[in-house]
């Protein structure tokens, strides 16, 4: 039971922090308006780093229903937890992501752009074309997944807490590296709950939730992260 | 004793480098005008991690009065030592203003606008609104409390100091991902001792102390930080 | 034969980070364009922490043909695994490069300058002076490899993982110390892997792959390395 | 004799390391130009801290003659040290400055205005008022000082060389924070040696080397570590 409420409570405070710096960064009116992508991308691995280091004893802290998966795929879980794990995940992901709303409801209202008010909930391609957008979901999940299945190699890290800080290190630089090309959903959870919350929220002069898409940030983490845990395996370690 | 006496230092360090980097970003004739939201959360960040290292061992480096309340409802510290720390707490934050107001005398001699001069000192919202600047602060608070409560969930972090890098992350995120809401005072003292300050020092062309907002830094940190240790209690680690 | 995989495996990782997040800032219709050297030089230190994390234990993290050889000359490591680290780095760097542009692929279209698309693969001086641009990569690379030798002097940081966060600042501190001089390949494998692709690919209206700067980031991190293991080695530690 | 060439050498990277980030951010043609404050003060927080680790289990790493009387003054080291260890950083810091002149002689030969090219050397206020000006480097030197101590106070960092991070955190915020009133030497070595480069090295077109204003950088920060020792040592830990 502790391990669901863990995915629950880490995905809506990931969620919380994560969608919460877009906004901030983006909507007039927010007092750090136009502080830019470095500031994104920090505060993303921030956004990741404190629920991983709180909840990572009680639930091994996924947050993320692709690295569910592949960690099932692997054999680091049990199959049976991977259905509460994902609901939770998209709990979490969802409510943080209205959390988010209400406390920027005042920016929300002041910000006219359509695209820029959905893009605080979730991920969209700088330039669209479904087959590299896919490419690029997989290849992010990739390095993510095969980086924290390499935690493990830096024996003591885990006794002090220094792996937290290497995950903090995985989500800066995708984002700094790989951001650009669809804003690195790598994850769901982290796209589908915050655009269901759009799709729902009483957003004034809201755009479309950009269901269409939707697909790429769906399916695109999942697949590159079973690669990550397949490559991984096969490595002779 | 000590303890009373790091309460007082640490805060008072905190203030001066935390009211200190508001003043080298936004005064006028400052070296560092200009250089943005980055700079100010990353440097909020160590004006915390510093003292906390220093006199964690000594206190446990609360430097915030809603964290001593709330611990004290937790049961972690008696409530006996609860007036002290509030006072050396509140007078370590006045103090460490007056030093920034000494040091950037000439730059705020330089800069015409009042509010720009306030913002030194004390936070103020975005956008006036009681109710969600209220939510603002308890949310940024609770996730302040609940994460710092966390780190004990990570056995050896304290043992090399690590906790003290958690905390630094604690802080920037919440900067970083909300601070554009109201300024993220997240603690009591941080804003009323400084604005006390600003109230009695004799700055050039000051504008009002902005009182009629105090009553949100005041009381908001203190419900979510207490919210935080009751959610954090009812967890069945 | 896990060590060369490691090294093919971590330089291709480093690369498709590390080109990545120069694609990412400069090319056009990138979500993350502009975001300028700061997010450059922290990347590019992400980008070699992580795969050093993960391999560090497999191959020693080396990623690199000029620390290889030092460290040979040094006598840390046979001379006999050399060539197949060599063959590994560049192959290596090599396909992240050619990967970074098939995930850019759109942002290169959009891109008219030439430079600034070969500027994603390989180094150039901001000022063509030979002997200079040659020093610069011999100081860069010594700093590189001398602090890489003096991780060893902290005791435990290779318990717990510290090396890797060492390892990160080194990269980043000489980004964003020398880095504006001939954007600091200190790595012949990072500087020529990259370029070859950029010969070799079908970018649309590319410039010439400046084949004849190459021979410095070639040789000067060699020069580099091997002077700062024999100055390393003749301090009375 | 191995501290005194690890003063010497480790003062000669913390000042190229230092001094090349401004040289990198502030001189015309530089590939860098224009990164800001953020770039200079993390910089600055890596040149010390990569020397540091190096050298800290040589000589304690000093690399100030602040700190170095400072703990002289605390008895933590004989005065028998005292001048060899100032001579090495005087030494060191002046070498250091003429290789950052060496590496980025095209970008000074590029800048015109001659008060850039001295602030790539030493330190100068943002606004001329002596007592102010030395009050911030008596500040800011406690602070460095106080901070130094205190890392004592955190058991293990030591042993997997955390303290070194702690030093890095201290640098950037004592540059973000207060760095804009007068350059934040905190160090006589490191303005007074690079000060002697800028008067003897043949720099084009340059401007005088504010013999007047150092007295400031040289004294402000003695008096700074010494009180800081002393405060330090009153506080009944």
């Amino acid at each position: 039971m502790l391990a669901y409420i863990a995915e629950f409570l880490g995905t809506m405070i990931l969620i919380l922090l994560g969608c919460g710096v877009v906004a901030n960064v983006n909507l007039n009116k927010s007092g750090m308006k136009g502080a830019g992508p470095i500031q994104i991308t920090l505060a993303w691995g921030l956004a990741v780093m404190i629920p991983a280091y709180i909840f990572g004893a009680a639930s091994g802290a996924h947050f993320n229903p692709a690295l569910t998966i592949a960690l099932a795929v692997d054999g680091t879980i049990p199959w049976s937890i991977v259905p509460g794990y994902i609901v939770a995940q998209f709990a979490g992901a969802f409510l943080g992501a209205c959390l988010v709303y209400v406390l920027y409801k005042g920016q929300f209202d002041e910000t006219e752009d359509g695209t820029t008010k959905r893009g605080v909930f979730c991920t969209a391609p700088s330039i669209d074309n479904k087959p590299l957008n896919f490419l690029s979901e997989i290849i992010g999940t990739f390095v993510l997944v095969f980086a924290i299945k390499g935690i493990s190699n830096v024996a003591g890290a885990g006794d002090v807490g220094l792996n937290n800080i290497f995950v903090f290190g995985i989500i800066v630089s995708i984002g700094m590296s790989l951001g650009g090309l669809t804003g690195y959903a790598i994850n769901p959870a982290r796209d589908i709950g915050p655009r269901l919350a759009h799709a729902v929220l009483p957003i004034k002069n809201k755009c479309d939730s950009g269901w269409g898409y939707s697909i790429v940030p769906l399916l695109g983490p999942i697949v590159g992260a079973v690669l990550a845990v397949l490559v991984y395996g096969a490595i002779p370690w």
